[in-house]
């Protein structure tokens, strides 16, 4: 308790980033990053833009970025007034809430789901109902639209940390079914899977979707996500953002975005990549006994039936693999949440999950 | 309006940042940026960061920037825990309107100052009492002692965009006769002539010291501000930055950030030129009928008696040169802010000035 501070900071409960390690050596499975780096063509274009134009601020509407954005979109029908730039998609959706999550019916998001949503919620006073996954952790659409007047709906697609995709289809539905308020849909893990609502945007004026950098483009570490969705949205975010840092990209970040965006070609490889390895690092892990569910994302959610996924992860982090353990909600404790990596991080995986296991009694 | 944004929405008025133009070849004095680039120290450190590295998040925290901060004010008795960073000084400075200066007391600030300050107060709901400079645009505190309670209270120092600094045994007795709420001094021009309150921060444990490299270290590009202060008042802006966005400074701008902090020798001497150049500005401003506010900042605050100063920077502009004028509040529309350049800008500007001014009437 302090006196200088605000109502709010003492109720705060902050979100925790998985562990950035600060030593060396580790086989990193646990925050989902790219396991191979950027392009040349990322890194280039940063160079040429880190020199003496650094003492100059940046773009503040980020344009060159969100031209980049819409090319990549532009088959979609996404234009350039169809897009919010920001500082990581984390950043996007805070704007998000403050500006048009923040309504006296609750917002709706899964009970399961990416954990800064209630952090959030928290911060701007947004009250959130939790809605049921179903037993199969699927998002049952017919339970958000029976949930009763909404103030916004939020969900990851594929969801995290399930790595399940809801069928497009079943999207149209929901937005068909709730057309009063703003439905985001958060795809930081599309790319690897799963069909995007992005050719929905010009359809649907209260749909806006959440893309970030960090994943299918490698780029955790430069801090670049965006929205897409109709001006109407795109306004309320610019709205917040220039009440908020005017220029919260830099030039770096804009350099490097515009590149990523561009080099298409890497881009596919890398997610073909991703997802061949994908495949073998489930059938690695069930045929070790684990249950894996399906996975449109860059990590899959096994559980080790009767063993304590918390005791794996710490043996496998003495073996130096670092995978994530949510302790709650209770429904997914059993479960391990892990990155898909190299072809030879994966062999290390399986390898320490051989060392590891046989020493875990089962429950 | 619409039905999808949230109440605060409509009644925002975002901040206006000075033009950043997309032509090359102006004479670019209206920003308050550094004339020249940054040192090549920076530069190397990051390209040193900018290679595979960028797949993986940063560090979440930035200690490796706060320990750098630390450093460069050791001398003032500054720890890392004394330390917030951000992106940029103005999302520091939206942190910590949320986070300290949002309580029923109106929050005090001067009349004429960063025109951001109403913004943020703004977007979350704060009260800001207005407090009038001085007839010679000083910061009067004994004004802001009578003003009965408040929930804090903010100014730059050197004051934005009038260039005066506040003696230092004028904080201290704002400080000694405010004791229970948060004093921010926004730092971003100190550097230029002014008087740190970092030796401050540990005596007042109600002070909030923001900083910016934006001007001092030619990194308005990169992003990166912080805050000093006493660890009760840090906590709280951390709390609210990992219920905002974990990753604010990405891994370019750390690196940079940690060079641009522990080169002493590139900083001193870049100040030094600002410093003289304002000097020989100054004096050609004076020759040429102007009346200048003394500035202990890297732009000065100029009129030309019985001139349209909105005319003067329209011809200028005619000349291919920008400088700022902001239109309110009234007693400042006659003058207009010129940030220090470089030796030759600043003959470019004085040449421009005696193209335009013959043309103009006297009012």
């Amino acid at each position: 308790m302090s006196r200088f501070w605000s109502d709010i900071v003492h109720s705060l409960t902050p979100y925790v980033p998985g562990e950035q390690p600060k030593i060396d050596g580790l086989v990193k499975l646990n925050t989902n990053e790219c396991p191979f780096g950027p392009p040349d063509s990322v890194v280039q274009a940063i160079a040429a833009s880190s020199g003496d134009a650094l003492r100059l601020y940046p773009d503040p509407t980020g344009s060159a970025l969100k031209d980049a954005v819409a090319r990549f979109h532009a088959a979609q029908g996404i234009t350039p007034t169809h897009v919010f730039v920001g500082n990581g998609s984390d950043e996007v959706l805070a704007h998000i809430f403050m500006a048009l999550l923040r309504h006296p019916a609750p917002l709706l998001a899964p009970d399961i789901s990416y954990s800064f949503y209630p952090v959030y919620a928290k911060l701007y006073g947004i009250t959130l109902r939790e809605i049921p996954l179903a037993e199969d952790f699927s998002i049952r659409v017919d339970d958000f639209l029976a949930a009763g007047p909404n103030g916004g709906i939020i969900f990851p697609n594929p969801n995290a940390p399930t790595g399940m995709a809801l069928p497009l289809a079943e999207l149209c539905r929901l937005l068909d079914g709730n057309p009063d308020s703003v439905v985001v849909v958060d795809e930081a893990y599309v790319d690897f899977g799963a069909e995007s609502a992005d050719q929905l945007v010009t359809q649907y004026p209260q749909l806006l979707v959440v893309r970030t950098l960090s994943k299918s483009r490698a780029l955790a570490g430069l801090r670049v996500g965006y929205a897409l969705g109709q001006p109407e949205l795109i306004e309320a975010l610019t709205r917040v953002k220039d009440s908020f840092n005017s220029y919260p990209l830099d030039r770096l970040a804009l350099a490097g975005g515009v590149a990523a965006m561009d080099d298409v070609a890497w881009f596919q490889d890398a997610c073909a990549r991703i997802v061949a390895t994908r495949s073998r690092m489930t059938a690695g892990l069930q045929a070790r006994g684990a249950q894996v569910l399906p996975s449109a994302a860059n990590f899959v959610f096994a559980t080790f039936p009767g063993r304590d996924a918390e005791a794996i992860a710490a043996g496998l982090r003495g073996q130096r693999v670092l995978v994530r353990h949510f302790r709650k909600p209770a429904r997914i404790a059993p479960f391990l949440r892990i990155s898909v990596g190299t072809e030879a991080q994966t062999d290390t995986l399986l390898a320490a999950l051989d060392q590891v296991l046989p020493t875990l009694g089962r429950r």
